[in-house]
């Protein structure tokens, strides 16, 4: 019950690393970006539009999901590949980041949490089984342990005892999943302890004695400056198990994903590249540019002349503009498409830099390009 | 500047024909469905999925166009096809339609239309010769002459002036659209006439003297009985020149459709389709179906187990249902993914009915299909 992880080569300047990982739904090469289907869909798009953007394995949200449709709506088609037409590799979270950020947290104790649906305001008691067997049902590849997040700024004391929770909680989802899950399944701690270097380091040193197939960093980007994220991970990811991929939770911007491979991550998640590009904002090569900007009313060019994206090869700046403020609801997949296959595409170029041990000049060249303007 | 149409088969024992013409973007099979692209996009949907589904031929919205982006921003794109990437045929109507349904009508005189824009209440001249040059701006295979429309119900007075009134503007779109449209670019008269079936007649031949590439039943589908439409259809189309195409503008329901088809009609368009599905509503062999019915929960079955389009290769109708329930963009794609392919093939069918004389037949099995229970 172990991820075959394999690392293919280490850069020798910096902590990056690039490898791959074996599913039951596919092989996954590392550094990876995943998608977020939170719903069961990546926003506005298809399966065949991710794979077109070189997507090669999604993240379905364990809270959601549960919530709506409800598990009884999905077992039958197997879990959610089927479901959703995704046959590549599932990760699932657990439900604690949504509990903390998006319901109403009515009572944490050492069972579980009690919470109320941000949809219905009905009461629902998550513990470390029922995440397990809610994501086993949704025939996850990988499987996340039921973690208690906490805000930012939070004290040492609140930090201490939510890492705590977190690791007695990890054991509990350990037994689940070893009794229940099927066997190519794996399962990953979630490391917290705040923004407290120390409290980190002890999470990651009391999960990797439980010996998990994989680890995560989680309660990153909650609100704290981008410095102290990459200080947290920095004091994290090395006592982490080398033989183990390590993902960074809900991270980040494409300079987030530079630095913090250049520490020693290999998998990240975000909504960023679809929520800002049903906001209108693009990522590009040169950073970023907002399509509502009335310079791109007429401009003919496509969004970045480097990309090859679907959109960027058929269409303009002047008719994703026009469709943006139309609020035309083809603005926002043509728009999503071409987030992430940037996001997709980093990924893909980062690897490849960290194959020929040229990282360090790579991140060079990303941060020179950024310098120019983007539109 | 005639459009070359010609009429391949013809029913025996209705006015129904099958035939083809061409335009510079490519051939047009008669009977045809146009799927509206209001706003330079046929809503959710992308180029690529109107040819999946079939689609020939689309239509452009003069008025919105015009108003959004509006023409200075398509002009550098040579018109509508570069600019939203659909490099088949278009038709643009002629504004006339949407200055009577969704703008402020501030004065209609002889010389044209003064209106407030829907969007942003400002004032604006809609004369025949602007609308023939927004269309020749756009680049429109198919241009539209400017018309009045009337409510319903509305006076013979009324229907009569409309009538005239747009008889004389005809005469200027003609003299515009000599003067200065490519030389393969069509343009169809609109017959007016209100509900009366002899100003019906009237406009038909006036039309018809002033010898169109093509003609349409314009202001039909304003509120009427079926019926009288039905009989509105019955009395104009046999007046207009059998060896041109045959147009209802607006119409309709797949009913409605099949219906003129056998009274002679050769094309239609139609926001049902698109803004049914987007409301959850699907159109199949056996009927209606809505999708937020909670008998559809945990259906594993497609929208219609005979469609061959990609949302029913693909998904079931409780993933569509989950999709549809929960707001989620892929929701609109997918939904009207199947009704144009529905629409599209229905034409289709009808098509190769009239082909292999047997319209009638058809018919009465399309009824015969619906007696059945969609779900």
């Amino acid at each position: 019950m172990t991820l075959s992880f394999s690392v293919h080569a280490r850069s020798s300047e910096t902590a990056a690393r690039c490898g791959a990982f074996q599913t039951a739904h596919g092989q996954v090469k590392t550094p990876v970006f995943m998608p977020v289907g939170t719903l069961g869909t990546v926003k506005a798009l298809t399966p065949e539009d991710l794979k077109e953007a070189g997507a090669q394995i999604i993240l379905g949200n364990t809270y959601h999901l549960y919530l709506r449709p409800g598990c009884e709506v999905i077992a039958p088609f197997g879990g959610l590949h089927d479901f959703m037409h995704w046959p590549g590799p599932i990760l699932t979270d657990s439900g604690g980041f949504q509990i903390f950020s998006l319901a109403t947290l009515l009572k944490m104790s050492e069972d579980g949490a009690t919470f109320r649906s941000h949809i219905d305001g009905s009461r629902h008691l998550l513990t470390p089984e029922k995440s397990i067997e809610i994501q086993i049902t949704l025939d996850s590849d990988i499987i996340m342990c039921l973690d208690q997040c906490i805000g930012y700024p939070a004290s040492r004391e609140d930090a201490r005892a939510a890492l705590e929770l977190t690791t007695r909680w990890a054991q509990r989802c350990k037994t689940t999943w070893q009794a229940k899950a099927r066997p190519d399944a794996a399962l990953f701690g979630i490391v917290q302890g705040g923004m407290f270097p120390d409290l980190r380091q002890q999470s990651a040193k009391a999960l990797g004695d439980l010996d998990f197939p994989g680890y995560a960093l989680g309660g990153l980007s909650v609100g704290e400056p981008t410095d102290l994220m990459l200080e947290i991970a920095e004091a994290a990811l090395p006592l982490l198990p080398a033989d183990r991929p390590r993902y960074i939770m809900g991270v980040g911007t494409p300079e987030n994903l530079v630095e913090l491979v250049a520490r020693g991550a290999d998998m990240f998640d975000c909504v960023m590249p679809t929520r800002n590009a049903r906001n209108g904002q693009f990522f590009t090569s040169r950073g970023t540019l907002n399509i509502s900007n009335a310079r791109f009313r007429q401009d003919t060019a496509p969004i970045d002349s480097t990309c090859t994206c679907y959109t960027c090869r058929n269409y303009s700046r002047a008719y994703l503009r026009h469709l943006y403020t139309a609020r035309e609801l083809l603005a926002y997949r043509l728009n999503s498409i071409h987030n992430i296959h940037y996001y997709i595409h980093l990924m893909a170029d980062i690897r490849q830099a960290i194959a020929e041990d040229r990282y360090h000049a790579f991140r060079q060249a990303f941060y020179r390009a950024r310098q120019k303007d983007a539109g």
